[in-house]
């Protein structure tokens, strides 16, 4: 068993530790948070685990892993202080505020030879498993796009734009699924509210190869829409997570240009395909639940996580670069 | 009865041609197609109208007005020669190629003392006449964003980049229940196929009073969507036009932010309201219908139209900007 | 071509009017409805047809088959007239008022050797004919139940009960899909309105090998919901006519129940099976336009119809016994 | 504090187990299980109630209360035993096997002045209340029908039809919403699997002042469908329970039928309005906290319950009279 401590117990913190908790592989040790409230309510579900209050005395505990689902300003300093201890490190996304933090985490795990898996956990979904086996084994042909919207009413943060929050979810997934070079990043927003804040965005992202993201993320919308196209040269996917059943549905759809002459782009014939849909059915595990295995199976072998330190300064970068260019409405921003 | 010739009858001209002939208020005297194909159509549907394969033949004829329904490279020359022989003129969208084009076209039909109507027809629907009307009551409080989405699989224009196919639909109805003042336009897009042109496109529109407006376009979608959320202060709505009943819904739902203290940004108090959606009843007419009777009484009255020249220069406006942006991967264009 | 006359000009018969007219083998020669206005319509959409006000004028016009567009208590007379004259006969459904009569007007047609065609449009849907070719392949296994939902506001029937205004269309698609014996009918009601006519109704029809047919028929219902569910041992079919695209789903789900022991009912196994779904795509034709083609080729080569005097006789004896059993309250009435 | 013992701790038991141990005004005492496997869970979830292999041991325990949460057949000598005992009973849905069964325990309650509450949890869900509430204020006029579909794949029980399993929440919803007098009841259904159980069944309920209440409850649909009609002569409900917000929708739309004279029935009036629709807020509690409390509420203060032993009764003879009913193909049973 792998002893494991987390801090920080709020919103997301003990869906990690109930998923900590149940045949992982791990022992939840010790759970760390400065409210009262929540450790009592730690303490409810988890009896065994050792609370603490103090950093130092969480630090003091006999822990091989240490999980930090706190506020992303806190990150660096804690996942630093876990791995110099010798600590593999589970790290919530986003990984750091800056890159420079992030690949001070990346090399110090390197160097001590640590495990560092940050959480991007819509990849260990069965749905965006799935598209991934799709694209690898050639279903949608050369990939075009990726366009993600991910909008609801709320929850508002106190201290990051929209981006901070919702995008990382779909630049870890674009960059799982499309895992080519960034070229340069685009953001607009609407910052109305007088608080300086951008509850709303749109973030574009120039690939190699012509292959561009979109995503669009907003607090402010009545609706919540989870809605993912993905365009390939064969097929398309329409992913939409709020769906109970059919998350994904692929399109035998298409448009096939054929140039016969360059100088006759005007003539140029225009095809469509439009063929069956189908539906592929999901494994429907719990994507914590594979996660935190490949945590211990990264841990206990050595192995490179699927969404280590490289996955998590990749969304760093994108964020910071949106957060650049929404600052001039637009203006792209190299990568 | 107001004489009317309609040049082009491809696919949007039958349309028209349908609308002059019933109880319009218009006499449809005369259709101009180089298509015999068309034409041999045009006097099926339409045997009392004279036809026409050459313009100096069509531009003879007896008319007090002229329908242009030509692809937007036809437009500025056939608007002058109409407007210059002293007729009124319907004009499809986009207006015209360029601001000059569109500025030039405005001038002329002042000084001729004609009306000039720019086909911006979903301006005519019942959907979006309601949404004005709750937005003229003040139902939404202050509006916030425009964010659209409209995206289908085909049909790519040869010509054209798909922000001057589609968006002009988008940057009209804003433009109507929006009529701020526009500072500036960020461009993105993929041009993923071998010929120069723009498939997919998004669109950021900056506003007077920090209002946003998103509009997302594409011929490579595998669904058809065509949904608009519009953000007020007081309350929010979705705009689904695929939708046969319940186009429109309203939600009472919103976010209240109460800064207590400037300092104290990280403490801002963030409310949610979540009230009762209505859908209310959509009136049921063609809009076609609607704005032919409009453009008659303009005739007849000397009135301006809900879609004027102005209304038609804006959106060249937005276009152009956007095609230039575009092609600096979002820089912004000022306006 | 063969010459074509249509009695009744209403809400049905100029869909006929316009498919008879197109490429279809057939010339219209005559149209026959006792209201001007009515035939003023058709004037204007066929100037070439004659144009009669009495049967007797309609009757003594040449033409080689007749159809019948007119409230179903006319179709028995019309029909037989128009067969003892000669004329093969496209008549509307249901085919009769009453099982003898059916009978009568297959016997007549045998007689005169003439084609009779009951116009079961649904048959010639792309959508239906889809699931009928997946039935023959096997695609469903055993077939267990159709289970349809047709419900929407309006529009009341005057004469009839609603059974005689919706069902049709499910008994005939079910009778298509799954040709077995029906062996008994139940039907219950609401007759809330004081005029006796019943608005809503479910049937149950009853067939060989234990297969049900179940049908939800309603002129009151807030929504339109046109949902056909079809149960098969191996697949099953969701079969929705508002959608529009993918109105077939077809989901790999089923029930396996393996009973080892005759005595052991209680601890019979019972297995789920939950794979893929998918939609096929859809001819996009016009199920008249078919049907028309049809209606030729079966006059041309003497072939009875996809939809004749048999399958027409059965929705009349389902019709009958609906009725019989919705007076007493469900009691079940043979076929 | 409502000393408190649970019997069954299999599907449901669980459930009610949680809402007795949070701030219900209950203490859960003592849980019974003739299984070891579930008595572990049981105990790691609520380590601080007594649990119990034998029904002698569990009876002695110190108990006011007593919950029933296993099969149907076991529910008559359970709940005879605990009110017998003293005890007020919380008994699960359906009430008892038999209307004497039924008739037996309400008679019981009486005489020993003891709570009888039936889990018709559906009753105390935000959105069945905010239906009840538009009903009571008269909102829908005169209600004509009550339509419900709720079908889904699985799960076969083992030892009754699928009345008895699905059919009991919408007899109670229904019973809750339109409290007429129930007349008779005719069932049909599907038994296609050899082994005698039922497994897809349509019910109807005729009513006083002739409402009809319709009910169709499947094991064998491969989607779940959750969807319930609600017609009133002034406005119609649609509500949706797999809807995640807008679960009801309620429809200004309706039917007039104004017969001037009783032998024109052929020429009555029928006017269509068609209006707004809406969907309010619905609270946002579990039901069966609120079910649970009530329960606390019905002991402390002596109140006959929501759903006691008359509501449970009615469920009942719908259900026996149906099973009747379906054996005889749709042939009416009285109530």
């Amino acid at each position: 068993m792998i002893k494991i401590g987390l801090i920080g117990f709020g919103y997301w913190g003990p869906n990690l530790a109930r998923n900590f908790s149940h045949d992982s592989g791990f022992e939840l040790a010790a759970i760390c948070d400065f409210s009262a409230n929540r450790l009592e309510r730690a303490q409810r579900l988890h009896p065994s685990a050792r609370l603490c209050t103090s950093l130092d005395d969480f630090f003091k505990t006999d822990l091989d892993a240490v999980a930090i689902a706190t506020p992303v300003a806190t990150h660096f300093d804690l996942a630093r202080r876990a791995i110099g201890s010798g600590r593999h490190v589970w790290l919530e996304k986003p990984m750091a505020e800056s890159v420079a933090q992030a690949e001070a985490l990346i090399e110090l795990a390197q160097k001590k030879q640590k495990i560092l898996l940050v959480d991007h956990t819509f990849v260990y979904t069965g749905a965006v498993r799935k598209i991934k086996e799709l694209i690898d084994h050639g279903r949608l042909g050369d990939l075009i796009y990726y366009d993600s919207t991910r909008v609801n009413l709320g929850l508002f943060q106190q201290d990051v734009n929209v981006i901070w929050d919702l995008a990382p979810h779909d630049i870890s997934i674009m960059d799982f699924l499309m895992p080519f070079k960034k070229l340069a990043v685009s953001a607009t927003g609407c910052h109305y509210y007088g608080n300086g804040l951008v509850p709303k965005s749109l973030l574009t992202i120039y690939m190699e190869g012509n292959v561009v993201g979109h995503i669009n993320v907003s607090w402010v919308s009545p609706v919540k829409i989870r809605q993912t196209l993905i365009g390939g040269t064969s097929r398309m996917v329409l992913y939409d997570d709020t769906e109970p059943s059919e998350k994904i549905k692929i399109y035998d759809k298409g448009v096939d240009l054929n140039v016969a002459d360059k100088d006759e782009v005007y003539h140029l014939k225009v095809q469509y395909r439009v063929g069956d849909m189908y539906a592929p059915r999901i494994e429907d595990h719990e994507a914590l639940a594979l996660e935190t295995q490949h945590f211990a199976d990264c841990i206990r072998h050595g192995k490179e996580p699927l969404t280590g330190g490289r996955a998590g300064l990749d969304v760093v970068k994108v964020l910071v670069a949106s957060e650049e260019s929404l600052k001039n409405r637009g203006a792209p921003v190299e990568l």
